[in-house]
């Protein structure tokens, strides 16, 4: 099975041309399961509510969601990427999966990152893992990597790997997700963009570095700080289907939940 | 406030050669809260429960939990360290939390790896948290790591800091532990052993590196994979007490238990 992910270098609000830049960057790849990041095709810092909702689309009836059918046609395999998402009067940071024909699923962020609190409404839940066949997938974005409950509960409901578009701005997280894979055993794919929003009243900087991690912490596939780039892995998918890690443990027998606080 | 660790090089069953190698590792070192390995003084692959029998002790009743009281009123602060508790017919992997004059708490470990299971109990929980005036400190042992729920319990009931006496023999912990660091934003403190184990009927080596981390994932202290030492760093508890990391974010504040599966 051949996973990637794109890390890209959008411009704030130019959707038709950050779009391009992906297409691009794929070309005539075929992927199983491909990632972009968070809020890819539009930009990250918004300055408020009504310029969000400028970039924001129904499920399925705006440009990023129907790109992202377009781009699954492309790659032959499934697309996860980050989109504003309008659905009656909010708006939320979330996540389409597709495949060359519709929108499977969507994922809404659940845990909000500073300004993000301003202008998008917290996903009402729950986690959810689709079977898709070639591999058990879960969602989780950018900020999420931070509670170690968001992968768990991924991984506890049966996810072989977690796809994490995201807009890092701390310098924690890929380092980190070495540590969601391991403890889970499962693959992880963190697509994070590079570049800047640069807006009159902040500037945020991302720092790329996305990456790919195997049930036992290897790094599979990591990019630079600063370099758009496409990477693709091939990986086995059943190494995510046992939590063992030596003859007497697996990590998911040996816990115990009855100590555990929540 | 002062706190280090000890990393020694135990020899099997030598238990008063090992007292005696902590005593002059520690000197005339003043140390508000020391970390003493797992199982520092007796070794850590026993062939079956009557050899283990011979190398446990009642809390209090024997030489290491005795020794600790003793390092204790050498260094002047509490100390945490690893030994093999009998109680009724059991046998517990246990740490004591020690003060000059007596062990004031056991914890005992509640995830067991791999031959521990043949020969140790269990712990029956609960992860508690002492509240030491000097901080509100939680003990987990080594394997404990793996399991993000066992920091994070002890973070949510209060701990500042996570005393981590450890016997590892996998690679992966002195890094993950900034993982374990961040995501509860607590100090940790992980002492670990160097040197093996060898036995007539397997050997074990053990992986050394030691490390401190400060709550915004700062590598305070570490060692090498084959030295004997004590490491000491000055802190300030009060880092630990807030659990923010933007403006609007609280890492405490922004769970979604409700959304978490356990």
């Amino acid at each position: 099975m051949r996973i990637g992910f794109v890390q890209n270098d959008p411009h704030f609000g130019q959707i038709q041309d950050n779009l391009d830049q992906v297409r691009e960057l794929v070309g005539e790849q075929k992927i199983d399961l491909l990632v972009l990041p968070e809020l890819f095709a539009s930009g990250y810092l918004f300055r408020d509510c009504a310029e969000l909702r400028l970039y924001a689309e129904h499920t399925g009836a705006g440009p990023v969601t129907r790109f992202l059918v377009e781009l699954a046609k492309q790659t032959g395999g499934y697309i996860v990427g980050g989109f504003a998402e309008l659905s009656g009067d909010h708006i939320y940071n979330a996540a389409a999966l597709v495949n060359c024909r519709d929108v499977l699923k969507v994922y809404r962020k659940i845990h909000l990152f500073d300004r993000e609190k301003l202008y998008f409404r917290a996903g009402e839940g729950p986690f959810w893992v689709e079977d898709l066949g070639i591999c058990r997938l879960g969602l989780m974005i950018c900020y999420d990597w931070y509670f170690p409950e968001a992968a768990r509960t991924l991984a506890l409901r049966g996810a072989d790997l977690i796809a994490h578009p995201a807009n890092l701005v701390l310098p924690h997280c890929p380092e980190a997700m070495k540590t969601r894979a391991l403890e889970n055993r499962v693959f992880t794919v963190t697509a994070n963009r590079i570049g800047s929003d640069q807006r009159d009243f902040q500037t945020l900087s991302f720092i790329g570095r996305s990456v790919i991690y195997s049930p036992n912490g290897t790094l599979l596939a990591s990019s630079s700080s600063d370099c758009a780039t496409l990477q693709t892995v091939d990986i086995t998918l059943t190494d995510a289907r046992t939590k063992r890690v030596t003859g007497r443990n697996d990590l998911f027998a040996d816990r115990n939940p009855e100590h555990y606080q929540i």
